[in-house]
């Protein structure tokens, strides 16, 4: 355990000045729908806060498969409900690779929660490097061409974090095509869809739609400013959800009950899992524009509330974050951390105000 | 994972027919104090529920360090909370044991979470067993003879999960002086508190009070009827609790922040964790007369709330369950899940009303 890193997102973060610009966020800044809250409080006075079954309330099983009906996996069994994404991506990694003979592929830049959980069970990770001058686009023909005979897992975020890239419904398709092609045991994917509410692009790609060794994840901590609710799911084909729901169990039990009924009425109001996009939307909008006015080169956001930026010079995205937090009064999260190829990048939030975002960016662009 | 088997609780619940008498249930019938859910949604209105630093609230963590006040982890520094004490357990037993070459010795009867755990882990579980003939007191003779050079572990639930058996102060001075005689590296004792709420006995003994190389699980699941809330801890020392709190980080992040909110508001109404503590005094007292009464040979409930009875004849405590539940309407846990130890014997939980539980019994005097 002492081998693994603690956060440097958080080490960051702890530096943070009073009155500084905070673009290191990873979490909205909306307050969540206050009357989910009050359902789920008025429904514990009723019938007390007990275990659900271990894979969660049969009910609001139900509602997630039926609300994302993904192909072979759109009935209650196929979701198991967990202590947010993050333990839904532990238990992905911990279920399907044994690290006696298994590899886990993940495509850099990418969120280091991957990389480290993988570590944590002693499987090891491949990193195929998405390309900076193609703007980390996801390269499906760079990540086909990266699976080799030990690769038993591939983790896509999409929207990413940090890049904010969206994989193409084309290139899912390619992708898909790929891996049915090779023969063999199956390759499974690992879809992270988190800021899957908050994509601004018309076409994008779910694997889950075209590929059956797919397993999702997902949770309504982004979509509805809920991450210390901690509700996250996994929704994934006969094939894997046993296996998964049994690691589930002897990990944590249940998630919150409560927690589970708040999802359980986000999901049986119509539009209420998307109520606030519609703020995303329109700061997207402000962002790119600001993006555009600061002279900076940045990566297309595509989804997410993320934009990464190139330094304006230098390539030490550690030291530039350090100068910004200790001497300019700016939160920004150094890119290698996220992977080699982001060195020489930032990634900023921009769930702050947009004024905070715009004099974030002079004062990068001033570094 | 698909060597783990399903948990046979679950299976004989699952079995139950409407009307039956349920002696099988693990939760609280009572429920909880509504009170501290609704300051929990005041408190969201105005705050969110947003993502708290992964060892927990520094206020909630300062106030349950601050409420058991163990030697040497008495700061919030010391506490890590966990999503329910499945979590706690399953995080302290995945760091405190290498693979490679630690065992975790667990003396049985016991609940079998323990063993899954450590089995997922891939971790040699060695069981020591505690005497029918002695009515499963914990032997804390044979519990040190039975550490060798591989043990770096022992698990203590007191109250204990199945027995109700507590582990009394002189026999925890006795245990922590002879693992200090030991010399070599310290073997850890992970008690696990969580019915500590529920104790009927005037001497119970805290082996975190006397021997230092200590990690206490504890929840309010059942001390406040909030099972499904999913908030538990890890109280550890210095020694241990970074590399605690790294492991919890990695695999949930944090737990529920509403969750944490509820307990925090628990933790700062003195007398709120044990307000439910009468009845189940009340209970027990009258649970002891049902025993005397039934000719069965039950064990002394020191805490919890379950009852141990032996079958009146015969010795396959899973078929008299099956019998139980599929032909005399009722719900009883065969012993042997627990330990070889408990084969004979009949899990009754008590926290139906005690008519049912009376007339459980006499159903299974009638066996």
């Amino acid at each position: 355990m002492n081998a693994i890193e603690p956060s440097v997102i958080r080490q960051i973060a702890a530096k943070k000045k009073p009155g500084s610009i905070d673009l290191g966020l990873g979490e909205p800044t909306l307050l969540p729908q206050q009357r989910f809250i009050e359902a789920a409080a008025r429904w514990a006075a009723e019938h007390g806060v007990k275990y659900t079954v271990n894979a969660g309330d049969a009910g609001l099983r139900e509602r997630i498969a039926a609300h994302y009906a993904y192909p072979s996996m759109s009935q209650a069994r196929h979701v198991c409900v967990t202590t947010g994404s993050q333990e839904a991506v532990y238990i992905a990694i911990k279920t399907l690779l044994d690290p006696a003979k298994d590899e886990l592929l993940v495509a850099d830049p990418a969120f280091p929660a991957y990389a480290k959980m993988a570590q944590l069970e002693g499987v090891p990770c491949r990193r195929v490097h998405m390309r900076a001058d193609e703007d980390f686009r996801y390269d499906v023909e760079a990540i086909l061409d990266a699976v080799d005979r030990a690769t038993r897992a591939i983790v896509i975020a999409s929207p990413a974090n940090p890049t904010g890239r969206v994989i193409r419904e084309p290139d899912v398709r390619r992708l898909a095509a790929g891996l049915l092609a090779r023969g063999g045991p199956p390759v499974w994917v690992l879809q992270d869809e988190i800021y899957r509410e908050l994509t601004y692009v018309d076409d994008p790609g779910y694997v889950a739609q075209h590929y059956p060794y797919t397993v999702v994840a997902n949770s309504i901590s982004k979509s509805n400013a809920l991450t210390g609710m901690r509700i996250g799911w996994l929704i994934a084909p006969d094939d894997a959800i046993e296996a998964l729901n049994k690691t589930h169990a002897w990990v944590t039990s249940t998630a919150s009950a409560f927690g589970q009924r708040v999802a359980y009425e986000i999901f049986g109001e119509p539009g209420a899992l998307t109520e606030q996009s519609a703020w995303y939307r329109k700061q997207h909008a402000r962002v790119t524009a600001a993006l555009d006015a600061s002279g900076l080169r940045y990566v297309p956001v595509d989804g997410a509330f993320y934009a990464c930026v190139k330094l304006p010079r230098g390539n030490d995205s550690l030291a530039a974050a350090l100068d910004l937090v200790e001497n300019r009064g700016v939160v920004a999260i150094p890119g290698r951390i996220f992977g080699d190829n982001l060195e020489g990048w930032l990634r900023l939030s921009w769930v702050a105000p947009i004024e905070d975002f715009e004099e974030g960016l002079r004062r990068i662009a001033a570094l």
